[in-house]
């Protein structure tokens, strides 16, 4: 397309409210183009995606990613660079395979598979056994034990592509990855299968959460995904009436101690007000594949960037200013417990606290998880961020590592929320890497995130 | 991140003006779940991509384009397809070279290069000249003519990034690629390197249409684009204060004699107002680099979606409705101009023109270039757009192929505005690749465009 001449007078959005004053877009222009035209965010996510790659919590990966925030959090200039501790469970995923054999007389061959996070090994030695496919957990109630006893069930639910905004499609089929394992042990079957979450037209599998619900079964039968093309073709020998046996080994393990590890802390100390606190943080860990370059790199360089950016513009806020690289989002949460309970015991004040952990896309709306008052006064600033692509402020929606913080002190949440249709395309596979995230997308979140920190520091919530 | 638990609750907005029917919104999310599930568009992309490739008008890819568009809109279930002709310039590029030597006795070295769209060539023979840099017109009027003659002008203007809708930033810039041969060539420069009309952070050139403007110079010297990485690095050897020799050598020529080429229609016969005609489409034709799966293999596989989608949907549209693949958008407009004298010729009545060609990128609104009446009209049920993420209806914006219809017969158009942060990035380069397509994104254009058809038809205009 060329259209360069019809659109050099391209109608600008001039929307506005009596709430926000001319000076106010004045400074959301600002601190646009500060971002836009001089942000470090996606050079310092290059660094932290190919020096230090993948970071499970508890590796010595992730230590490495301590190590890093730090440094990158003093070189975006902040006042105080510090290390908060909490203890975090490792699992190790080893080596594994998954097998497959079609029909009486074939041959193994092997699938691309990922063992899904805390989920049990084999313990060395293969699992072998015949597979069985379902496509829900309505299916496989139906069921008797006596059809399930020794077997590996495929629980071959699909990712609903029909949500607009993925995270629904998300929220809806997560539980075959969460539970499964529980569920088919119970009824006496050996190992799990499943589609990925995933909305990919591709191969690649997903890890990511699992969990064994006691209550359920005190088995601990071990859990592997497979990619949607890879789930078609066994979807495709059930359709064909072909009998399919699987050979899972895997050396997984959940590791017997907890490791030290931190949160990064870089704090603009308050000009006016310095013991009221707003945070914004993303997640250091990943997942133990790919390059975590999504889910959250991104997060974590666009909330160092809030800082550098801040100090390259001279804004001297009123109220301090915390960028926190979070530890332990993925499997445990530790990191944000560990920084709620800091904030309890040292009595802090905390005004908002902001995630961004929903992949480094363009940004469309905020989510509040507040008051509605609270709600109300931010959306009354809505005009100022459609320029910026910014319109939706109706989801509740804070993020996983602020959790504590409103649990344990009732602090207002926001969550940044990007374009969501490509998240789980790529979310917790060996394709989340740096060359898959846009550098203006990236840079656009920061400005987001920039933006709606400057205002509640102005305006107050 | 894993935040299923805290999702699964999310809001949906459930914006609802007088105008928005229920009716309507149910519709809505039929023609949705449709396209988003069952949708051929991406599967077709592939195709245009892998076996046709780039096809520039006048090319035998493009004439073997033509013939994939034909069978593509069978396949979906046209009631008729037809070929229109036009008469296409052809642009060859043959072979090309760039070569730069910095400092007196350095080497020539080989720089990633391409020369732009409608160039001549050096005929043979290489251009061999020592290498001005400019930032802008502005610094280009004060050299004086004796500074300028032999000399090739490097025009070193930057995209600039600050513009959030990108689309702006290339209107910004667009003149250094159209103009700066003719105006060089006035002072006696003997060829031009422009840094390429890039938001790329990578070194991709790019290529696109340039002209001659025989009142500025009836001379014409070659252009060739570099990409932001060589850019950077040929500003740097000036701001050394090293001089740089370039040898510019390319066969490019424009062929003196016009090809027969078509654009490609597929129809749904209206089955109450058949008269009254609704055009969607995108643009046949690409550069010869790449594949063209942007810049607009998306628009036309989009376009074709619709009539799938309609038929599948056994939605029985008043109004014809017509996806049109048009040719020569890229430099000449040939296929606009015949779709428009065609429609003067039958006496046609157009209701709506609609145009998909900035991508097949999430979609955010909807240009609209006709009488306030209209686009009152349109804007009263932007609500139900909302859901799927369309909430700019501001914009003034139709689209190149349907301008024509506007000037030859005041048809009201309409122009797809995706996300624009990645376009430009892409855009007339060899990385414009079928791989650089999101497979939910470009569906969602469709399902936004088949939305806006079946509003109009059902509400018409």
């Amino acid at each position: 397309m060329k259209r360069f001449l019809s659109l050099m007078g391209a109608a600008v959005m001039a929307a506005s409210t009596v709430f926000a004053q001319e000076s106010d877009s004045i400074m959301f222009r600002k601190i646009s183009t500060e971002i836009m035209m001089h942000g470090k965010s996606y050079d310092n996510l290059r660094v932290l995606c190919k020096d230090v790659g993948h970071r499970i919590s508890g590796s010595k990966e992730a230590a490495k990613a301590v190590e890093w925030g730090k440094q990158a959090m003093e070189a975006a200039g902040a006042d105080r660079v510090f290390l908060q501790a909490c203890d975090v469970p490792y699992w190790y995923r080893g080596k594994e395979s998954l097998m497959l054999k079609v029909g009486v007389r074939g041959q193994y061959r092997k699938v691309k598979a990922l063992t899904l996070g805390n989920s049990q090994g084999t313990d060395g030695k293969p699992i072998e056994a015949a597979v069985l496919m379902v496509r829900n957990f309505q299916e496989f109630e139906k069921l008797t034990p006596a059809q399930v006893k020794g077997k590996i069930i495929f629980f071959n639910y699909r990712f609903r592509q029909d949500f607009t905004f993925t995270f629904q499609g998300y929220g809806d089929g997560v539980v075959y990855r969460w539970a499964t394992p529980s569920v088919a042990a119970a009824k006496g079957a050996v190992g799990v299968i499943i589609r990925s979450m995933s909305t990919g037209a591709d191969d690649f599998p997903h890890t990511g959460g699992m969990h064994y619900m006691d209550s359920v079964s005190n088995i601990k039968i071990p859990e592997m995904a497979l990619g949607n093309y890879s789930a078609d073709t066994l979807e495709q020998y059930f359709a064909e009436g072909k009998p399919v046996t699987a050979k899972m080994q895997s050396d997984c393990r959940m590791m017997p101690d907890k490791v030290r590890s931190y949160n990064v802390v870089g704090e603009i100390k308050g000009s006016e007000m310095p013991e009221k606190i707003i945070t914004v943080g993303g997640h250091l860990d990943s997942w133990d594949v790919g390059e975590g370059a999504q889910d959250d790199g991104a997060g974590c360089v666009q909330s160092i960037e809030i800082i550098r950016a801040f100090k390259a513009l001279g804004i001297k806020p009123k109220c301090t200013i915390r960028a926190v690289l979070f530890m332990n989002e993925e499997n445990g949460t530790k990191g944000g417990e560990a920084y709620a309970d800091s904030a309890v015991k040292n009595r802090e004040n905390h005004v908002l606290a902001i995630e961004t952990d929903a992949g480094g896309f363009s940004p469309r709306g905020i989510g509040l998880e507040m008051s509605d008052a609270e709600k109300k006064k931010i959306r009354d600033y809505a005009p100022l961020f459609l320029p910026y692509g910014v319109y939706d402020f109706t989801r509740e929606e804070g993020g996983t590592d602020i959790g504590p913080m409103k649990r344990k002190l009732n602090v207002p949440l926001a969550g940044l929320l990007p374009d969501s249709q490509r998240y789980f395309d790529v979310h917790h596979t060996n394709n989340d890497v740096f060359e898959n995230v846009n550098h203006r997308e990236l840079k656009l979140g920061s400005v987001v995130l920039a933006q709606l920190i400057w205002l509640v520091d102005q305006k107050g919530l």
